[in-house]
């Protein structure tokens, strides 16, 4: 059917209640003047989102530009919905490292990524879709 | 088992192959000093990958900053895999928009999404990764 989709804007705690639900995402990042999208696992801390990643990747790139994106979604035969968060992120570093530690973050490739890097979100939002007939 | 990662670079013909299977992304884009990404449908056309979108949309951001990047991914129990697409996009006007057609992409959502958006792939890179236990 052509009709119109019905739409619904997510409420802020129920994007955070997604967030916390899932632990694969993408990040989106400035690299010099390009933007780059990459997936990645996080973990949720307070109003962070902790990703792990490793010494001279081009994540790393946020510590030149700290503006980030990430999105999570689920796709089902008749609804979406998408979770899109906004923020600044930056790497970790001694105690505060520490403190969150390398086990907070379940990654599910390879375990040699010992940076972990924070994200503190500014904005998050999202939306839930009742899809369309294809 | 905390051992290494099983990780394959897959090759070009491989991801342009995942691309056509799946009509669903998420595209990361500039909007003047930030970095935004947004899930959204598409279809491949040659090399290039084509997008619907509104007038007025935060996506049209491209015709400042034409330099896009664009992901699909699968998860499975045991496995995953992710494309990875960069390119430029520009909004597409005139014959160059009649020649695709607004139906070439199978929009999930609302259909009043009358710009066409094509992106030319400039890079694309795949990667199928073996999943640790969690």
């Amino acid at each position: 059917m052509d009709t119109e989709t019905t739409m619904k804007e997510l409420h802020e705690l129920e994007c955070w209640e997604l967030l916390r639900s899932r632990e694969f995402g993408r990040l989106a990042y400035h690299l010099l003047d390009e933007v780059h999208i990459a997936p990645i696992n996080y973990a949720v801390d307070g109003n962070r989102l902790i990703f792990r990643t490793t010494e001279g990747s081009k994540l790393l790139g946020i510590v030149m530009h700290q503006d980030v994106a990430f999105e999570i979604d689920d796709v089902e035969a008749d609804h979406a919905w998408s979770v899109i968060a906004r923020g600044k992120a930056r790497v970790l570093e001694g105690d505060e490292a520490r403190e969150i530690g390398l086990e907070r973050v379940n990654t599910w490739v390879a375990k040699d990524r010992f940076v972990l890097v924070a994200m503190e979100v500014t904005e998050v939002t999202g939306r839930r879709y009742a899809l369309l007939d294809g």
